[in-house]
């Protein structure tokens, strides 16, 4: 069986753990967000594939949910007595070494899919059937506008990072933009682990900035539609709120309601042009599954709380049997 | 007062504390040999800059002598996890920050001279009369040959580092070339430093790869022949031996004995169109003197054991006192 995850970070790391344990002797492909990336120090930062690669390598932090186990800052505190910016964010120093990994290897002319491989062959060597393929290898930035009176038009564009990290998403969320997701293209690999997958899951990672800019690689959207394979996507707003993280700050942004069966309706049924085969819901939000079903999207309804990674396994193949046989 | 001293690493940065021991009040520029300087993970590294500026900022590890005073090596060994090599070279976390530090700044276009007048900011900030100076912002590397049948002519080419490091200086040194020397200039501030000073001082370094290279900038030579200022050298070889270091291996490659008095003919008198006004040799090496003098060599013979930045104050101010007048 083969089996393709589009994934954020932490979240998505949790269910992808889900995953493989619902599926231990599956073929699994993991297409991981890339388009919070960011250059710090002169180092590439992929925090997404860290996060998973970290979490699925068994290297991370279990009570901060990203970064090493065992983590000091030497050479972030050094950096600050340097003067250096940024100071906000969180280089730590085992978690420094990968990032300088990667940038030395980017410099030698290698593309992101590769580097990873060779990032993930220390942590994952004893799955080999378990791969990490970031979404393009090209390089999208997302920015945030926040309000801000004193600049042209009354709002300006940090990047991701520095809205999520520095300013905790407390300012509103005006607009989202990724630079150059236009000229993206799925990174090697990943339109062919859509092609031959024989099961399709869409993390509860954050809609707006995670599964958004995977959706949005020039491609990709197609591979899902034109695949044979069944789309199960899985909704990380769970009562109103996230389950975790701050998509509650940025869905505004894109005019989305804070609520599953928004999100739902967002990614969209595959009569209405969606990629969803089916839509997973927690039994909270069951309320609107009437609804969503009334406009084609087929809704499964079950508890989506992550707390172990055998409890999300149950989750995933509750919802995996609920898929309609029209999408098999 | 204003007195400049030409150094390298771990014993110019000695010679300069016992300079600035001798004359507290002085305007002192050091200029510093940049030619084992060396690009390892993608890190800008300068170990004689570095060596300098932890030495006078007293953050140096006083046993090694190099790098930093309460140094771990996690991201070090977390690259050597990655299988990224070298993993021979001592790149220590506080350290590296200050590599990263310098290989930001020179990626944002700042020339290697500011890059260092930013980087010592923070270390020599208690004495703002004391100047470090790369000897050029250009790049020069430096590489020894050793014998390798296998190779071309019988003789691969190492960068200096691997050499020194690596190989601790064991092979025979066959020859020594320094790429991209030719086309330096100066840094910025080095010849008016030079054509400024009262006093210049060549410090007890490696004539091979640390004075050498700072001597055949194209410019320098000439700035310190024009100017001024007296030229006093100092003696790092004592009775055949260095006294720190490892310059015994490299003397023969570029065919100067490994003897004090050799190596004064090496930088060579005013007469004979060299730039020493005074060689000061140890006392071991006293028989050496009168052959010098008939040569033309003026020379001073002291003790020149810098067992601490007193001792070598003291002989600094004697071999000063020994100037010739012709000189002054």
């Amino acid at each position: 069986m083969q089996i393709v995850v589009l994934a954020g970070g932490v979240g998505g790391s949790r269910f992808v753990s889900g995953v493989r344990a619902a599926y231990p002797d599956a073929q699994l492909t993991v297409i991981v967000n890339t388009a919070d990336d960011v250059t710090m120090h002169g180092l590439r930062i992929c925090p997404d594939l860290d996060t998973m690669t970290y979490t699925l390598g068994r290297g991370i932090d279990p009570e901060r949910g990203w970064g090493r186990a065992g983590e000091t800052w030497r050479v972030k505190e050094e950096l600050a007595a340097y003067g250096l910016e940024p100071t906000w964010f969180g280089l730590g120093d085992l978690d420094l070494a990968t990032h300088l990994a990667r940038t030395q290897l980017l410099a030698a002319g290698l593309p992101l899919s590769e580097v990873t491989r060779r990032i993930t062959a220390r942590w994952l060597a004893d799955d080999p059937r378990l791969i990490l393929l970031p979404m393009t290898d090209d390089v999208v930035e997302t920015e945030v506008a926040i309000a801000d009176p004193a600049a042209d038009g009354g709002r300006r564009w940090l990047h991701f990072q520095e809205y999520w990290v520095r300013l905790r998403a407390q300012p509103d969320a005006l607009a989202i933009r990724r630079r150059g997701i236009e000229a993206t293209r799925p990174a090697a690999g990943v339109a062919e682990a859509i092609a031959a997958a024989d099961l399709i899951l869409i993390a509860p990672s954050n809609p707006v900035v995670s599964i958004g800019p995977i959706l949005e690689v020039p491609g990709i959207r197609t591979a899902l539609r034109t695949g044979n394979a069944p789309v199960v996507g899985f909704a990380g707003i769970l009562g109103g709120a996230p389950v975790l993280g701050m998509a509650h700050r940025l869905l505004p942004a894109i005019g989305v309601e804070v609520d599953a069966a928004a999100v739902g309706r967002h990614y969209g049924s595959r009569a209405a042009c969606g990629v969803l085969h089916l839509w997973v819901m927690d039994s909270a939000d069951a309320a609107s599954a009437a609804g969503l079903e009334a406009d084609g999207l087929h809704v499964a309804v079950t508890g989506l709380i992550m707390s172990s990674p055998d409890a999300t396994a149950e989750f995933i193949r509750l919802a995996v049997k609920a898929l309609p046989s029209s999408a098999l």
